[in-house]
């Protein structure tokens, strides 16, 4: 088993304003995906969409201002039955995200990819709340030609 | 053991030019600290500074246009012993670039912010190759209070 590990620190932002953007379908449309929608909560599934293709999401786990749990129940076969964690912590000046996407069977070639991905949305939700505009899918960073 | 992957891709560039931007000291310099210094050769030691702290790379490995590998000897504890290296290769329009740095013991919290740091400087990579122009440290993005 294999995790891809991030973390962000989002400046003169609060928990509340974090959480919030990781669990309404309207904050969360603002920095990963526009095409997003469904249920956010415990036990509801959240649509993303990506152009042709997409992710479902079941809320596993949710406990205000601190932590955001995901399953995968639809999407790349990579992904499936793998979690997504967002804990979130208030450090001084700094709101901080630490995130895991974890349960990949292997570190292959797409796991690198999505990586470095998840990278670039996590600096588009700092972007968000730190400048009040993410870069949400379509108008992400692309990364290479699988995109 | 735990490994930090990331994937880029460089449109328009090539396998020479991103080999370059991995093993001249101002190509480095271009992406991901201006203060670079040292012997890139197989063998030599490349020194990266940081403000006050930095890092120093031996040079293990280089296969021209292929794969640059570094082993850290000198830096932040949690670094020592460990390895990074870049794989190049072209698809199409893009340079791929895969990134692997492999040998940290346990996944500590500043083994997130590495991974996400990571992405920052591989989007200056390819940033530099695709407009001329990166971002590197001192003016790269900072992720939280540990900057």
């Amino acid at each position: 088993m294999v995790d891809i590990l991030h973390k962000v620190g989002i400046k003169a932002s609060t928990p509340e304003a974090v959480y919030k953007a990781l669990t309404t379908m309207g904050g969360l449309a603002g920095w990963w995906t526009t095409q997003t929608s469904g249920n956010g909560d415990v036990g509801g599934v959240i649509e993303f969409r990506f152009g042709p293709g997409g992710i479902d999401m079941k809320v596993l786990e949710l406990i205000p201002e601190k932590r955001v749990v995901w399953e995968v129940v639809a999407g790349p076969t990579e992904w499936m039955g793998t979690t997504v964690s967002f804990d979130i912590a208030q450090e001084n000046d700094w709101t901080l995200v630490r995130f895991k996407h974890q349960g990949w069977k292997e570190p292959v070639d797409f796991m690198h990819h999505c990586s470095t991905k998840w990278g670039v949305f996590l600096l588009s939700l700092k972007s968000l709340s730190e400048a009040t505009k993410g870069a949400p899918a379509p108008n992400e960073t692309k990364l290479d030609s699988w995109e």
